[in-house]
């Protein structure tokens, strides 16, 4: 057995550890017996020289590993789930979700809170009133068999290394990793005992990918990682240079979310959701997959499955509606198109709004958000609505506003 | 005020830190404000992506003054010193610091315990009967004044941060690094209040530096920092091919330098420190640097200091004559002539017999250390002895006898 200190002077090294000496990492963090001290510089020596494919599978199985995997193989449909890199105004797994229960597939869905300047579908889960988001696996597996979905945040018995390496991550600065997020996400993702998994990978300049390339190395080691376990996979890249929908925040997200599961809301969102779920079913080996996607929205169903599992959850929608405190209107200071908007920052006026945390235990302001009047390619007037910043605090909202407005850049020559 | 993670991504991303950075993680470290696994995270980022030769002044400073400076101004001579980057058998402080002394040189020298594979003058010091390595500074200035000389150990009044983030850099990996390493050195060299400083970088299989390029990187840089601070600076490159002198432990050390102080000892040892004090002297203004040298040693004036010095400690020379419990000799199992000595693995052999640390908190056995009959370059007749291995702990002996076998390598073709 090596010492600690030998792992990591072998990775600062840019040597190949063997797969005993990835389990050992592994296990003994998460057992204790390597201090995080430690292990911060190990995975410090990852990021910076990374790992290579047999290390990254290794790293994964011994993260899947680390604890229980569930097994949904009694249940009689499809076994999927769905999983985006993340983003702002990313709505689509409470649509998505229900869609593909509705048509008959099972949806065991782990999700995460917000990261960075993104948003997380647990926290915009916990804006409907009494909706639970930490269950037994007991209580989440019955949910799966009876609903078709249930969707909560990762539990202490599912892949403990990953918690425990990714708190640490997340204040080492360490997190942009290929290997440490495959690891992380794919273990995950094989934990919740999936048949298929259709990857979102996010690109631009409100994503954690600012390029193609980038996505498409990550998009592409997830996959294979995922068809060495079994896995069918689906990966999409989809832009993310500017907000995804009308609504970025927390309950107004859940509202956008349950518009385009009654057949309305905003055309990128409906047709990024299509094409997933088109994607997932093709997975599930469906044939009209777009017709059934649109059946189960037309006739009702898909918002059905929704409002079952918000009611398995302890969630009542009747008591979440939210009239926000206080509201702002940001208007445009020159007439023009709008050319870019910097959609990383607008992640970070979302928290300023109080809908983010801006430190770990930050309570968060369940009413708080935006909606996008104008986006990317739309003309405006000087003086017109672009956006409207609400939530219970008249002063977050006024930091926020400040942002917003270097956020859009418009071409005031066209 | 930036936070802790964004210095940790600011080098992470190879970009350079601002001078307030550098101050700011240095002492916020300090305090307590930036945890160990942060700071250990930061450290790996450094060592992987290096730092500027602003930062690496910025970093130097930081550490500086962090603690109390000393002043010797007040002394009528030149105030010197000399750092090796540590070998193998190197216990040239030892006789070059009383040397110096003898020439109406002050050395008020802060020193370290073994590091790695390479032996520390602290740990050889202690084993002269009631020789103290951590005095007040008080008692350090007056011991200067009044011997010429002192040899002591950091206290917690000099660089603290120092103190702090070596302990870390030790257990991290984090060791190797030429800026990390240029603040560690020239921070204490400087706190010391001395007005020149001889740098011996050692070179070969038992120095940390295996090529010159690497050492004269290192050495350039320290000499550079010093020259900043308004020190004159001497950097000699030597040979750590072979372990230096034929003793490596530590009482035998101890014995060995008062051997050359006394006009005998082994001819590399002596010509290494003539040279080292030649340079020192010559920093010092001193003209007939050689001559004067030679005088200190012939007339008993060398080590009348380093019998002073001891005194001056507590210690008694006369009750540290050991005599080994056990002792072992290790043949040579073929003729030829000795090639190459594997220098590092010596090092650990040494460690071994009990002279060395294996891991922090171990008791040395003052009387264990290993003296070498046959050095590079000499013929060997198969059965003739190599070297002698000795201590308290046979079974100990035993495992460096292991290592030392495989560490001499006969050309048995000649």
């Amino acid at each position: 057995m090596k010492l600690p200190f030998e792992y990591i002077q072998s990775k600062a090294q840019k040597q190949e550890h063997t797969d005993e000496d990835i389990h050992a990492i592994v296990n003994q963090f998460t057992e204790g017996i390597i201090p995080d001290y430690q292990m911060s510089a190990w995975l410090m020596a990852v990021l910076q020289n990374g790992m290579t494919h047999q290390e990254t599978l290794a790293y994964t199985h011994a993260m899947l590993y680390s604890g229980v995997q569930l097994d949904f193989s009694h249940l009689h449909g499809f076994v999927i789930d769905k999983h985006s890199t993340g983003g702002v105004g990313d709505k689509i797994s409470l649509i998505l979700g229900p869609i593909l229960a509705a048509c008959e597939c099972y949806v065991p869905m782990l999700s995460g809170r917000g990261l960075g300047h993104t948003g997380g579908t647990m926290d915009k889960l916990e804006s409907i009133q009494g909706y639970q988001t930490s269950l037994s696996l007991d209580t989440f597996k019955r949910n799966v068999k009876e609903c078709g979905i249930s969707i909560m945040g990762q539990t202490d018995d599912i892949c403990p290394a990953d918690k425990k390496i990714y708190a640490l991550r997340d204040v080492t600065a360490t997190v942009a990793s290929n290997p440490l997020i495959c690891g992380s996400i794919m273990s995950k993702k094989i934990a919740e005992g999936i048949q298929g998994l259709v990857l979102d990978i996010k690109v631009g300049n409100g994503a954690f990918m600012k390029t193609i390339d980038e996505a498409k190395l990550l998009g592409s080691l997830l996959t294979e990682v995922g068809e060495l376990y079994g896995l069918k996979m689906s990966v999409h890249y989809s832009d993310m240079n500017q907000v995804l929908g009308n609504t970025a925040g927390l309950w107004c997200e859940v509202q956008e979310s349950m518009d385009v599961l009654q057949g309305g809301g905003p055309k990128d969102v409906i047709a990024l959701t299509k094409l997933l779920c088109k994607n997932a079913l093709e997975l599930a080996g469906l044939d009209n997959a777009e017709q059934k996607v649109q059946s189960v929205v037309d006739d009702g169903s898909a918002y059905e499955v929704f409002e079952k599992m918000v009611c398995a959850h302890g969630g009542s929608l009747e008591k979440s509606s939210k009239v926000p405190k206080c509201e702002i209107i940001v208007k445009a200071k020159f007439s023009g198109k709008i050319i870019t908007m910097d959609t990383e920052q607008i992640g970070f006026a979302v928290i300023e709004t109080g809908a983010g945390r801006k430190k770990q235990g930050d309570v968060l302001d369940m009413s708080a958000g935006i909606i996008f009047n104008k986006k990317v390619g739309d003309s405006v007037e000087k003086g017109e609505e672009l956006c409207r910043i609400f939530g219970e605090n008249e002063k977050k909202l006024e930091f926020a506003k400040e942002i917003l407005l270097k956020s859009f850049i418009v071409n005031n020559e066209c």
